[in-house]
């Protein structure tokens, strides 16, 4: 992964779940960087999400603080004291106010955070600060992830080179609600605050929040964007779609890596609904055929099985021409006009079915709103990873 | 199972799907009856509930004709033609009009209905036609179910006696909209259509609408109530209350069974939410807790995961006062005041965990309205049942 200058990573293990694993992290942005962040819609919103948002709300932010093994959620006040002794760890080692200082969480939710482990870790955490600390660091936030996930960019704005690199966790409790789980992006371009924002909230529409592994949002979502104006490019309104397309690229290599890493998955899935009335609709429809268990068990078994998804469909909730509905399997057509394809051959159906990357797409000719949901299959090992892991 | 004089049974096979299973079921109505039908919400309903309905508003039926191994959905108008063909094969063999007849299919989705084979079975079917042939009929109506599934009483109206009974079917792709799986219960009451009606649309909204196996909703769903009328007790709004009351038990002691029965199931769960502001809230937090895949596998591994209760309840999209919630399983206090009960003792929740029942109360503590919904636990065998079974 490129480094991009003005932002340092430094990774360490506080031995918070498991004795000598990476998990806890610290992430340090050069004075003048931009800084932008979405977070969970879960209304039980972890201590560290509430108090990255009110730090956030009084300066930019010099350091990012992430540990994991507990979430430190459903911890009420003690969750909020606890977090906060956390960024002062930090701010005493690196001689900044607490309040630059944005904690971010993950792991079991309910149990208290072992504050005393974190803050003896921070001082090492910050010594190992490197712009080559990228791929420490993406291990250092995992938690049920099998693999760090990772993604990186140089590209040419303008005929200028800009780096983007980013890393994310996640794994299972995956549908990010304008949030997603922790990702954290980085670029050496110079972009202004609310630019930054507009930019943040469009690649994240784009990627994570169109990612499902089980329709469970976490309590502790968070993805931060940081500009450091390291390569001393300009993004402004001129050039901003080009660089946006670059930080959607990023931000869906991202995205896609928590669904190919999804919980027990062994199929990636990817659902488009297209020719809808409005998006709300697209939306309702891709995420009821995404989240249907039965359409996911039917993929796990490599089963054509078209009927579960004109169910899903069917109760999405939106009123249609169900005589109107086609769907493709890949390529293949399978239903057309709201019933089966009269040349619908199963046998070549069945074939692309054990494929591990299935594309399903919904038309519903009423109108020209898509969306796009990134899903996988339900297998047994997702059962075995939920009933045996605390989350 | 207590018969009901005025309503008669007759099962038969056809070979739809298995050689010798019982797979076709007749009942008939006597004249002077009445009924009343709730049926799917399913956009995709499937043609037989769509000639169902048409026929119900041109008469008062006098036949149900049921299928299973075939779904008769996503069939389009032949499916249409073919239902018909079905209620044909009734009236010519019983001497009735077409249209007295109400047809059911359940099983397998989107490929045509065998016709032949279900004509052919009709009079045996026919012949086989008793006032005592409810047990055999609640076998001849299930697919994936592993047990059939009856209620029956003999109540005491105003010194009068009634008798209700009813069978049902279902196992997955549970969670009605207004209606079920399939469902008939007879009562030898005298009731008006439109009493019947409001009686079968409160005890359903007690019972059936208060399930959820897997959130996903089926094409086929239908729930019948006839009223004979043979007892010659009549039923009006003086003693409505006490017929509902007994009309409800029934409802719900069939409605738990599919539960109870429900794909992979080894855990009976009661979900209550107390104290919300509206019935909307209160469902929508009842339901999320109940449908969410880490709440269900907690639940499998007999976990006492407050943590993930919380997750799903921030997730249901209501907004409430965190700090005011409250959790208990069973009579257990787990969560006050949005978090972790102070004299908390897992090891005595974690006893309650391994119960095959389990109550899961949340309290909003924000008003007085109350929802209860029933769910299973997620296990390997529902992947199982559904990776293999072609719905």
């Amino acid at each position: 992964m490129h480094p991009v200058a003005g932002f340092q990573l430094g990774t360490t293990s506080a031995g918070i779940k498991v004795a000598g694993r990476k998990d806890v992290v610290v992430m340090k942005i050069e004075q003048g960087s931009t800084v932008a962040g979405v977070f969970t819609q879960n209304r039980f919103c972890a201590a560290p999400v509430t108090i990255a948002k009110q730090h956030m709300q009084q300066t930019t932010p010099s350091y990012f603080l992430i540990n994991t093994g507990n979430a430190n959620a459903g911890t009420g006040e003690q969750g909020m004291a606890d977090s906060l002794s956390c960024c002062q760890a930090v701010a005493d080692t690196a001689k900044v106010a607490p309040h630059e200082v944005l904690p971010y969480s993950t792991g079991v939710i309910g149990e208290p955070l072992p504050v005393d482990l974190i803050c003896h870790a921070v001082p090492a955490a910050l010594d190992q600060l490197s712009e080559n600390g990228w791929a420490y660091a993406a291990e250092g936030i995992l938690t049920t992830d099998t693999r760090p996930k990772g993604a990186s960019i140089q590209c040419d704005i303008n005929g200028s080179p800009v780096t983007i690199t980013g890393i994310c966790k996640g794994s299972g409790m995956i549908k990010p609600n304008m949030a997603t789980m922790l990702g954290y992006v980085a670029t050496d371009a110079v972009i202004d605050e609310e630019l930054l924002h507009a930019a943040l909230q469009k690649a994240n529409g784009k990627s994570f929040n169109r990612i499902t592994v089980d329709g469970d949002t976490s309590t502790n979502d968070a993805v931060m964007l940081v500009a450091t104006g390291s390569s001393g490019v300009q993004i402004d309104e001129a050039n901003f779609e080009l660089f946006l397309e670059q930080l959607t690229a990023i931000f869906t290599e991202l995205a896609q890596s928590i669904i190919r890493d999804g919980e027990g998955a062994n199929k990636f899935v990817t659902v488009t609904v297209d020719s809808a009335e409005n998006i709300k609709e697209a939306l309702a429809v891709a995420y009821a055929v995404a989240e249907s268990p039965l359409v996911k068990t039917a993929l796990t078994a490599s089963d054509p099985n078209w009927g579960r998804i004109i169910m899903a469909i069917g109760k999405s909730g939106i009123h249609f021409d169900t005589n109107k509905l086609s769907i493709n399997f890949g390529d293949i057509k399978v239903v057309e006009n709201g019933k089966i394809f009269s040349n619908y051959n199963e046998s070549q159906v069945a074939t692309y079915m054990k494929s591990s990357s299935i594309d399903i797409s919904v038309n519903l000719n009423s109108g020209s709103k898509y969306f796009t949901a990134y899903t996988m299959d339900l297998t047994k090992k997702y059962i075995e990873i939920n009933a045996d892991y605390r989350s």
